[in-house]
């Protein structure tokens, strides 16, 4: 049995409780739920009480000698934050292209030095299973050391069947071997691979009736996504992927409207997707279907910031109702970033959501857009122990004081990971 | 006499060797003078030796013994960063403003509720200079962890003289007692204080007849600044503000064209300017004029963040030729940050700068605009051992690895001060 921990005295513990059945919509996403003066009380990987500094320390008062205390006076407490889309698992690393870019080249004299998704593909396939896995943990530390306790991570660099499994194989092992929770999505359908160009419902139906089935039989992933993009694959096509993972108890998510307007968000409230993603040039209607049927909208700002283009219309999605989620979209080419709490300050700044609603949104309303709400993303009696602490007195200061990460502590399953903004002794972070 | 430390071979090591004399304009600010598996030697307090590993292990190879030897391997050191333009010393946190303009307040709202300028002068004057002290000497431990080893600092949230005296006082004592470098700048002429609105000319009497003399009498500062703007200052007033420091022997800095256009950055140019700062709205016309005077153009990316505006055009006035540099503009209403790490990142994907660019524009341009580019701002022999080592193999990741602080070792005039992104022993960080 691990050490109780005793995290005292908050200025604010953000709780977001009654919030683990559905995402959190309009006005509830700014209600967080705080209690100043707050305490927690963390026990066996689960927490056993939220409440006032005194009653918790009445409560517990024949125990307090055994626990480790953390002293999180004049610092704000919140879930673990959560990060529901990324591409964890790739090889390489593309800042020359990033400098091109700047430079002033076009895409094509990009593609024509090698870069481009092309790029990641072929290191994601060259590296061996070890090397990513190196690779991705120590992201997975870089996440950490930025607030967030569980990441979802797609496949989709493989293009092919077996760099794909490798993909989903090294998540696996990651859940097993980190202490992050790395929840799996299979993304066969993020391009169609060169060979199946003249013929691209080919390479669909071997999505549909060969790859599905052999995702869901291996159980390498819950979720099932893909790109639904004029060029990539279209509406049609898409449909028939997701439907085709759902037979097969995957549960459909989509890459939808990132560079062009194609009803993806339509589709996502269509099939029931638990989230749609990007979603930059959703329509009005797109939007509404998704309040009205619950979809979470994952948003990616970063990605936007790192291709110098206009952000989604958070404040909009958020004024229909649609419950809205943040995310890094962690990957080697449009988003090469860890830091969660950045997104959530872009949020604030280029989608013009409050300090409030970047909190719920990276908390709460990303764990329901991976079926985790009720394990994860907020701070109630029996959630998982997943807490972070942050150096600054109260909510709004996380926002304000920008472009510096604040993350001080983080408690993951019960266990100290990160404090004083490090990572403890590496060996611990196992979770076996 | 401090020990010697030898930081060995960098992975890259950014010398931008002869720039002491000179911003660097143009294509020159790219060129970053790389050594590749290179070292420093650093003693007394000064740069000794910069070169190949392999050489100046050579060089030294009797006295290895006796030096802190910094494994560089696999990092990107570059001269420490220079802040040019701050209002470092002030009262009081504004995050309450910045989330009711975030719910979307008008800024008539937020001043009716006590916000605004206001509120930080009014802080900043019932501040005592102990507190004033305590919190900017924190806030230099932040810049440290950003490594950033020189910040200018200003006066003008007096709008009195006690008060502007105060602010100046506290910067003075802070060069002293902190290790990071604090430059002096006065700026009266930051705000028509309520009690001169009907007659502003009898307020740029008083700046000039009164406070200028006694700033330079009182050794308080060596630039003198103000707030060229429409409703602040015209550039008749700032004209004759900036003449009258000059003939005291404070050099003009400006900030211009913020927000409406006004021909500041001519007047810039006209005055000899060393600086001049924000250029939001800067003319072609003021560009050319800047550059063809060498006025450094200083920009803050940040501020047009935080604001939700958008920023300069530096991509413009590198190509005109203005010496360009970057600061964080680091105050509590329009830019609390310390992070000039971030501040560089928007400069490449705001600006249109480079990864190249950018670091110039964060050291050795940003020296210039606060006239220490003969001590500062470059890795040379002679000039001050101020070294920042990131946790990056290249100036490129530098950028393309976004939204996280890779600063990992600061020296500050030959002393590590920051190491694996911690501030070392407190006690250690006085000049004397
Ligand atoms: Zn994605
Ligand atoms: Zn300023």
């Amino acid at each position: 049995m691990s050490k109780s921990i005793f995290i005292r005295n908050a200025s604010q513990l953000v709780t977001l409780q009654g919030s683990s059945n559905a995402p959190l919509v309009k006005e509830a996403m700014s209600e967080l739920g705080i209690i100043e003066n707050g305490s927690i009380w963390l026990e066996d990987g689960v927490i056993q009480a939220v409440g006032l500094d005194e009653e918790l320390a009445l409560m517990y008062k024949d125990r307090l000698g055994d626990a480790e205390i953390i002293d999180a006076s004049g610092k704000l407490v919140t879930p673990g934050l959560v990060d529901p889309h990324t591409h964890l698992v790739f090889g390489g690393s593309r800042e020359q292209e990033f400098n091109m870019r700047l430079q002033g080249a076009t895409y094509m004299e990009i593609m024509n030095t090698g870069g481009g998704i092309h790029s990641t593909t072929r290191q994601t396939k060259a590296a061996t299973h070890e090397e990513l896995f190196q690779e991705s943990y120590e992201r997975l530390n870089q996440f950490l050391l930025h607030g967030v306790t569980t990441v979802e991570a797609k496949s989709g660099y493989g293009m092919d069947w077996d760099t794909e499994v490798k993909q989903l194989e090294v998540a696996r092992q990651l859940n097993e071997k980190h202490v992050v929770d790395v929840v799996r999505t299979f993304m066969g359908a993020h391009a169609v691979p060169k060979e199946y160009k003249e013929n691209p419902d080919e390479f669909v139906r071997v999505l549909i009736e060969e790859m599905i089935p052999k995702v869901a039989e291996m159980g390498l992933a819950e979720f099932n996504d893909v790109f639904c993009e004029k060029g990539v694959f279209t509406p049609e096509q898409s449909r028939q992927i997701l439907e085709a993972g759902k037979r097969y108890g995957l549960t459909p998510k989509i890459h939808a409207d990132e560079i062009e307007p194609y009803e993806g968000a339509e589709l996502a409230a269509e099939v029931g997707a638990i989230s749609a993603d990007h979603l930059l040039k959703a329509s009005e209607k797109g939007m509404k279907a998704m309040a009205e049927k619950g979809v979470v909208g994952v948003l990616l700002p970063g990605t936007a910031y790192f291709l110098m283009a206009e952000s989604a219309n958070g404040r909009k999605m958020i004024d229909l109702g649609v419950p809205v989620a943040l995310s890094t979209d962690c990957n080697p080419g449009s988003s090469p970033t860890v830091s969660l709490p950045f997104i959530m300050n872009l949020g604030c700044l280029k989608m013009r959501m409050t300090p409030a609603e970047v909190i719920t949104a990276a908390t709460i309303n990303a764990a329901h857009a991976i079926n985790r709400g009720r394990e994860i993303g907020s701070l109630e009696v029996g959630k998982k122990a997943d807490v972070t602490i942050f150096k600054v007195e109260n909510y709004m200061k996380l926002q304000y004081s920008y472009g510096v990460n604040h993350t001080h502590t983080v408690v993951k399953n019960g266990q100290v990971v990160v404090r004083g903004g490090h990572l403890v002794e590496e060996l611990s972070f196992s979770k076996n």
